[in-house]
């Protein structure tokens, strides 16, 4: 089997962002504020954005089930208050968690957070608990940077994210690091911030001994780790200089990269330098790059031909594919097996 | 010859750092601000700083010459204010110019431009155009974060930098997008801003016409390019999706990389990826990482092991040494040959 553990839906019904829309339209005026019960999306809509977009490339492709998560970019915690995000979270996995239902071979759900500049994690554990144990959720987005590109936030390290720890540690859940929309001008989203949170989270869990705290805590660290594996020898140095204990020690059973890397010497060197049990299969299709590569002729995000194409054997492409995400997501082998698979 | 491009003056005598935390202490009453004649380091002592740390590296790994600018973390845009960083770049580009007037076949400078946050980058203007044109310097390096870790410039790409680049092109100087220390602290200095900066300046320069406007103007991004090379794939996807043209027409007659990568995977990347035109040697030492690398008992930062280790001609490696390094600095090339190199 092969599990795609980052995937967004991205493709919603245009309704979804027409209701956002009147939120942020009503944030000065909350009275004009939109009720979630005039969202109205049918079964067959939500079919219908799935089946002719993620379901159809996941059958062309080759994959086989998507960890599947509301839209990155529209998280957008850094808009409105806790209020204005907690309906927000409670819309888009709702939306998840039917998909998930309408295709339960293909489909299973990760909790967007209610974040909020400021507010205190813990208020973001209702929601996380009702979609691990309402929805049969097994995996959370952490958006180590509500403030959308300002990182006004304290640091992952920090004991304000360790109510949130404790809560994912208690159900079994890990979290991807996965920041939203760049109101920072000088952040493209995708292009720069995406890539900068991958390796500024990393880098916040090399400097503390969170782990140390959380042993049973688990982070995937998204879009290949960003700058992280290209730059392992740097990495390698900076803790060593740092006195802690080698990567592999200090961090590998708890920190984990996608392979989420759109172009074959990207996965060369993930697959050369990160051991194999710390590299999950992702593709974050349909995403942020949705072109056709003129140097091959396919999709940039078709990173399984990447995969397939490296230097692996087949026990440990099996393991990218399968094998350590059934180990770091247990409520995703849960249900597996519960399914007979 | 072996031309490095990117080292910084991180073992000036420490009477430097005392005259600077004198600086800092009379931020808040100027009257007990240091005199700049305070600073007195003699020739001897700067000999010495260099003659037993850079200059023995470069004897021991075997390069030539480097391109020698204040040290980077303690350039510190964001303290003070402009009158403050004015002082500050003054004495140390002049530190930096005194070691090349010390080792002529071995150093020549880069300047530090006295940024401040929110200040028009105009106002280093007279300080670029001294260390190039009275000190004989042959490149600048510029902060896109002159707010240390807050990221409040506008980007690169917009016209509050073009009065910068108007003086660049016409003295025909390039310039390194280096910031300096991050004071927030979701930011490492070295494992994250740096990179984070590296990828963000990239990204600026993309979605931009930049280089329409300054066809001539040159950038140089350290670090190996950030977080760039290992996910090529996902910007020539981003620039496609963006109807920009192809990378290689739309940056790289404008923007390079440097070899501060430091392991041989790292490496091997970005000369496989990286047009060879577009790449300069470079270590950074004695810089951010001065640790012996355990899997090869070498210095993590000795990154002319990997590039002789690396697949690349004869010839490909002649220009990442120095063929790139004239075409790209013109006077260095021009200094070069007034000395018969």
């Amino acid at each position: 089997m092969i599990i795609d553990c980052h995937g967004h839906y991205t493709t919603a019904p245009p309704a979804l962002e027409r209701w956002r829309q009147r939120q942020i339209a009503a944030l000065s005026d909350r009275s004009m504020a939109p009720k979630t019960s005039e969202l109205q999306i049918s079964d067959d809509e939500l079919r219908e954005s799935i089946a002719k977009n993620q379901l159809q490339k996941m059958r062309e492709r080759g994959s086989d089930l998507t960890i599947f998560s509301p839209r990155a970019s529209f998280m957008a915690h850094h808009i409105g208050d806790f209020g204005v995000s907690s309906t927000w979270a409670a819309i888009c996995n709702e939306l998840c968690y039917r998909v998930s239902k309408l295709f339960p071979d293909h489909f299973i759900g990760a909790a967007m957070l209610p974040q909020s500049p400021g507010v205190d994690p813990a208020t973001c554990i209702p929601e996380l608990e009702r979609c691990v144990r309402e929805y049969g959720f097994v995996a959370v987005n952490l958006n180590p940077d509500p403030s959308g590109g300002h990182w006004t936030a304290p640091p992952l390290s920090d004991r304000h994210w360790y109510p949130l720890y404790e809560k994912m540690v208690e159900l079994g859940v890990p979290a991807m690091i996965h920041v939203s929309t760049s109101c920072n001008p000088s952040f493209h989203t995708t292009g720069a911030h995406y890539l900068n949170a991958d390796t500024t989270a990393f880098m916040q869990c090399l400097t503390s001994d969170l782990f140390k705290d959380f042993p049973a805590l688990r982070f995937v660290i998204p879009h290949g780790g960003g700058a992280v594996p290209y730059h392992w020898g740097r990495f390698r140095g900076l803790a060593q200089d740092m006195k802690k204990p080698p990567l592999k020690e200090h961090l590998l059973s708890n920190v984990f990269f996608d392979t989420c890397v759109y172009h074959q010497p990207g996965i060369d060197l993930l697959t050369k330098v990160i051991p194999v049990d710390n590299i999950l299969f992702a593709s974050e299709m349909i995403g942020a790059v949705r072109g056709i590569d003129p140097e091959t002729g396919h999709a940039f995000d078709d990173t399984k031909r990447y995969i397939e194409a490296s230097a692996l054997s087949t026990a440990d492409r099996q393991k990218i594919y399968e094998g350590n995400a059934r180990r770091i997501y247990p409520r995703l082998d849960a249900a597996l097996k519960a399914r007979g698979r």
